[in-house]
């Protein structure tokens, strides 16, 4: 791991992102040392420090330090974390914010090949997302939510938890962005009070497949889910994956899903080609 | 600061509470070398605990290693961070959670004595405080609205941010709980969906006063505090402190604020006079 461009693994307990959770996060998948989408991954970063008042990101420092990281790393998960650093008294920051910039490889995870192609099983989570305008959308370290979310379940058959908020629309899955089709339109959270923006559903509502099937962002509940069509998750390291199963209701992994999901097998190794 | 028993000053990039603000903390008064309702935030500590599924605490190693650090610290604040430590794979927490228990002391800040006698200036802050009954009332490591709050102004002549609920609910402080004293009555939010559940808060909740002058837990909104007869926010560093100016409303420390400012003084003395 890579502190503030030095190797080591561990970090001030003054910082305020152990303090208050106090900071972002980026998670991305390295595919042959390459950061896959590694520039909408710093856009989001900078967006997102905008939105919580941090210093603009050296974005050079960062891209440098991660080409640094990533040169012999193969397949793996980067992840980046970037605090509002030590200092400031209680809540209130530091006059001359020194974010800590920490940014760390994990072997990429070992998930078995048919939950790509035959698709996963996923449950209701009865942890609702908290409603907030100014930090949705936003990847931000305070996770409780979510981490409460996921001890729900223990079941290694069960992949994912999808969660709603406490108005009972459905936002997203614990570590995922939710779409479901329905009469070759396609439906997402619109995120305006609660969950995170992913890069894969960004990627997904600017690819080709809106050239060919409507994305509408818009509330939904479990109901339109249960009558979905096809429904898939998607994130930086899983990429998509159908839903096969959601409680009682079994869906098939759709020609929809596998075109997103060859769409983006595509982009990836395009990505791969052009770095090596 | 001793973490886990020894004294060092980092944790590990990987402890769950910096990467996830996975954990709870107490902030504690302490008064020549008294920490002021111990078994009060220890309870809490215990009750919040549970609610986010982390392990029992062992409350008498707790103890024994409050008492070994505030032996000799005189005045100052005890801050104690218990987190579900490292492990699990991403938001999915360890089957066997090892919890980091942290113990650290800061100097008792240096507040004029006259935002005790004569009360301070508030804002009402435009970040408002997600809701989430799950996580209601708990004093856990998510505090990024709280961050944002605080970061909404820097004058050094308002000393509190009001903070609403999405509802426009009156909540709390940035920093504290709040109360407001109309027609000999005293009113507080009852903390059911957002919010911080504050020792001092429960100990006016259950003190003398109420057999004076009832105390309603119940919704309110920032027209009830600008009619207030008296407001005053309180925390276990702070204590009580009335407001006497809230944007452009003006109030004097009333005599409810008083009494209560006497008999917590009162009976912190008492605490302080037990122990030594």
């Amino acid at each position: 791991m890579l502190v503030n461009g030095e190797y080591k693994d561990t970090i001030a307990i003054m910082d305020r992102g152990f303090q208050y959770g106090d900071g972002l996060f980026e998670t991305i998948e390295v595919r042959q040392n390459t950061p896959i989408f590694l520039e909408q991954h710093l856009q989001r970063l900078s967006n997102d420090s905008r939105r919580i008042h941090l210093p603009m990101l050296d974005l050079e420092l960062l891209r440098s330090e991660i080409k640094q990281l990533c040169q012999n790393s193969g397949n793996a998960v980067l992840k980046i974390i970037i605090t509002r650093g030590s200092g400031g008294r209680g809540y209130r920051q530091p006059d001359d914010i020194q974010p800590t910039r920490i940014l760390s490889l994990y072997p990429f995870p070992d998930y078995p090949q048919n939950y790509y192609s035959d698709g996963i099983v996923a449950r209701i989570c009865d942890t609702r997302l908290g409603l907030n305008p100014i930090l949705a959308g936003i990847k931000h370290l305070n996770r409780v939510e979510q981490v409460m979310a996921r001890a729900e379940w223990n079941e290694a058959t069960i992949q994912e938890g999808i969660m709603l908020d406490i108005n009972r629309h459905v936002i997203e899955g614990t570590m995922t962005n939710v779409f479901y089709v329905k009469k070759k339109a396609l439906y997402t959270s619109p995120l305006k009070d609660c969950g995170i923006a992913g890069i894969i559903r960004s990627w997904i509502m600017e690819s080709q497949i809106r050239l060919l099937f409507p994305i509408f962002e818009q509330d939904f509940f479990i109901d339109d889910l249960f009558g979905a069509d096809e429904i898939f998750v998607c994130n930086s390291v899983i990429g998509i994956w159908g839903i096969r199963k959601l409680e009682k209701h079994r869906y098939t992994v759709g020609k929809i899903t596998k075109q997103l999901q060859l769409a983006l097998e595509n982009e990836k190794q395009k990505q791969v080609a052009l770095c090596n």
